[in-house]
C-alpha cells in the first residue's frame, strides 16, 4: 500500500517531507561521505546539526535564557526519577505536590516516592476514570512545596490541561510528552518541563528537557546520567547522545518552522480537533469518555455504540489506510492520535470514514 | 564527494548495505505505509523487528537461556550506576573490583563510588598511562568481591583484553561498548555485559545489556529505568524503547550473520589489525605507543615521527578518502578505528596513504 494515516499514540506519525529528507541524506549527508549515524558527536558536522536543533527548540519554544536546553535519553518514565534526584536534597523533609490525572501522572508518583517519602497528590481526577482536569481550584497545593509536577497532555485518557496552573513561586514541573510544541505556552510559567520525543518531536530514543538554571547543581554526587548540572556542562555530550534521533527532531523543528511555527501549528491543531469532536458528537453512534472542556487536542478517545463493531471498524479502517486506531485498555474504543504532523486531510479522511461507517451499521 | 572511510571511533562507519536498506524502508517500511520511526512499539510489525533482534543477538554472541537480553538506554554511563545499583544491597559492607585499564575504567569506578564505598581497584595500568593490559598474574582480586568489573576494549588508550580473567565465583561484568562481537567469546564466563551500539552494533542511542538471571532482582525499588528485573520483565518495552535504533541495530546484525558470523569477523579483524600494526612497526617514520601483546583489534592509535607533521597528514588523508583519524588528546597522534563495519579496503587504502606520505615526509 502508499503511505498510511498512522493515528498511533507514540512513536507516532512524522512529517513525510522529513522522512524522504531523512532518505535523501541517508546514504552520504550534504557531501560528508557518510550517513548521520556514523558521524562522531564532537565533528564539525555533527556539532552544528545539534546546535541548530537546541537553536530551533530555543526560538520555537521561545525559551528565555536562563533555561537549559538538553537532549536526555531514557524517556519521561527516566525523567520521573532525575527530577527529584536534582530537586529534593532532603527526602525525610522536603515534600512535592503532584497533580493526577492519569496513568504518567501515576508512575511519575510511583517512581518518586522511591526518592522521597512526602509526595503528596495535590489533585487527583482518578474518581472519573481521569475524564477531566482538575481546575486552578481544586488544585490543593502545599506552599512549602519544593516543587509542583503535573502532566500536561493524557495520551491514554484524552485530557489536556487548557490553562498553566498558578503554582505561586513554587517551580513547576511538566511532563509535556504529548503536547509539547502543539500550542502556545509562557516557558518562564514552568521551573523543569520534560518530553519524550516520539509524539510531537520526532523518533523515540531522545528526549528534551529544558530546566531554569536556579533548578541546576542543588545536589552533589548525582549519576552523570540524572545530573543536570553535569549534562548542562557538557552542552548533552557528557557521553555520546542519541545522534540520529536528534537529527530527526532537527528536522522535524525544522518543517515546524517552514509552516509557520506553533501558532501555525496550533491554529490547524484546534481546527483539526474540532472537527473530529463535532463529527462524534453530532452521532448518536460514537461517543467521547471525556468531558468537553478537558478535552485533549492530541489524543482523541471515542467509543462505538455497541464493542461488538469494533473489531471491524479498525479491520475496515487499515482497509482504508487509517491505522492504529486501537484505544487503550483503560478506555476501551478508539483513540485517535493527532499530534502536528498528522495532516488535516487525515482527519477529514478519519470523518468520512466514521460517517460511512456509522451509514452502514448504525 | 563518494563515501569515504571513516576511522571515527564511535558512532562509527556501518556497513554500507544497512545504511541503503534503511534509505529504501525510510518513508514505507516493508508495505506498511509508515517508517519504522512512526511505529507503535507494541505493533506486530515493530515486536517482530526488536523480537528478531533479541534473536540475532542471541544467535551470533552464542548467549545461554539463563541470561536476558535487554535494549537499555543512556550508553555505557548509565550501566556505570545501574550495575553497583543492581548488584550491590548493602553499601555499607559490599565491595566489587574495578580492573582499570583506561578513561572509561575510570569513569565506572567514579560512578560506582557514588554509589557504595568499598570500590578496589584491583589492578591498573595507569602508571605506563594504560599502554598495557595487566595479566592474570596481576590481577589482587578479593574473592569476597560482590562482583568484578572490566572494560574489554579501551578506545582511547587502543588495548585489549586478549584473555578473560578467572574472578572464579565472583560475577565478572564487563563493559564491551568497543569490542562487542569482534571475536568469539564464552558468555557463560561473564555476569553481566553491556556495550553501547555505536562502535560494533548500530547508531546510538541503545545500549545491549545481556545479564544472568540470578543477578536480576537482588534488589528492590530501584528506579525502573535501572532496574534489570522491571527491564527484563517487560522485555525492554517498560517505557517505548529506541525503536529505530533498535532496528538498525537489526539490520547490522543481520549483516554480520551474512557474512558469516563473529568467526568470520573476527577473521578479518586480526587480518585488518596485523596488517595495519605491521605497516607501523615496518616503518621508522609511524610509532604505536600499546605493548605489542595488548594491542587492540579495534582501535590502532599511532603517532607520526614528528608531530608537525599531524596537521598535513589528516589534511591530506581527507583529501584521499580517509577521515576522522585525529587521535585522542590523551594519546596524540593519529587512532584508526577499524570496526567490524570497517571493510579491509580500508585499511588497505589507509596503509597506501601512510606509506605515500612517508615517502614524501619521511
Amino acid at each position: 500500500m502508499g503511505r498510511v494515516f498512522n493515528f498511533s499514540a507514540g512513536p507516532a506519525a512524522l512529517p513525510v517531507s522529513v522522512l524522504e529528507r531523512a532518505r535523501d541524506e541517508m546514504v552520504d549527508y550534504q557531501n560528508s561521505g557518510m550517513s548521520v549515524m556514523e558521524m562522531s558527536h564532537r565533528s564539525k558536522e555533527y556539532m552544528a546539526i545539534i546546535a541548530k536543533a537546541e537553536a530551533l527548540v530555543r526560538k520555537l519554544m521561545g525559551i528565555p535564557k536562563n533555561y537549559h536546553v538538553l537532549f536526555q535519553q531514557g524517556g519521561a518514565t527516566m525523567q520521573f526519577t532525575t527530577v527529584p534526584m536534582n530537586l529534593i536534597s532532603d527526602p525525610s523533609t522536603q515534600s512535592a505536590d503532584y497533580i493526577n490525572t492519569g496513568s504518567w501522572s501515576k508512575k511519575a508518583i510511583k517512581e518518586a516516592k522511591k526518592q522521597f517519602a512526602n509526595v503528596r497528590v495535590a489533585a487527583t481526577s482518578e474518581e472519573v476514570n481521569f475524564s477531566r482536569i482538575p481546575t486552578q481550584d481544586e488544585l490543593k497545593l502545599n506552599p512549602e512545596s519544593t516543587y509542583v509536577h503535573m502532566t500536561t497532555n493524557n495520551t491514554i485518557f484524552g485530557t489536556e490541561f487548557h490553562y498553566t496552573p498558578d503554582t505561586g513561586s513554587v517551580p513547576l514541573v511538566a511532563d509535556m510528552s504529548s503536547n509539547i510544541l502543539s500550542r502556545k505556552l509562557d516557558v518562564s510559567r514552568f521551573g523543569i518541563i520534560y518530553a519524550g520525543a516520539q509524539k510531537n518531536l520526532g523518533p523515540s530514543g531522545v528526549t528534551l528537557v529544558v530546566v531554569r538554571d536556579d533548578l541546576v547543581g542543588r545536589n552533589d554526587g548525582l549519576p552523570l546520567m540524572a545530573d543536570y548540572k553535569a549534562q548542562a556542562e557538557k552542552e548533552s555530550m557528557l557521553n555520546t547522545p542519541p545522534t540520529y534521533a536528534i537529527y530527526i527532531l532537527g528536522l522535524v523543528l525544522e518543517w515546524m518552522e517552514s509552516k509557520g511555527g506553533v501558532e501555525a501549528m496550533e491554529k490547524i491543531n484546534i481546527r483539526k480537533a474540532a472537527k473530529l469532536y463535532s463529527a462524534i458528537d453530532a452521532s448518536g453512534f460514537y461517543g467521547c469518555p471525556t468531558q468537553v472542556e478537558s478535552r485533549s487536542r492530541m489524543n482523541i478517545p471515542f467509543t462505538l455504540k455497541d464493542d461488538g463493531l469494533n473489531a471491524a471498524f479498525l479491520e475496515q479502517a487499515k482497509g482504508a489506510g487509517l491505522v492504529t486506531l486501537k484505544g487503550h485498555r483503560s478506555v476501551g474504543g478508539m483513540r485517535a492520535s493527532i499530534y502536528n504532523a498528522m495532516p488535516e486531510e487525515g482527519v477529514d479522511a478519519l470523518i468520512s470514514f466514521m460517517q460511512d461507517f456509522e451509514r452502514k451499521n448504525g
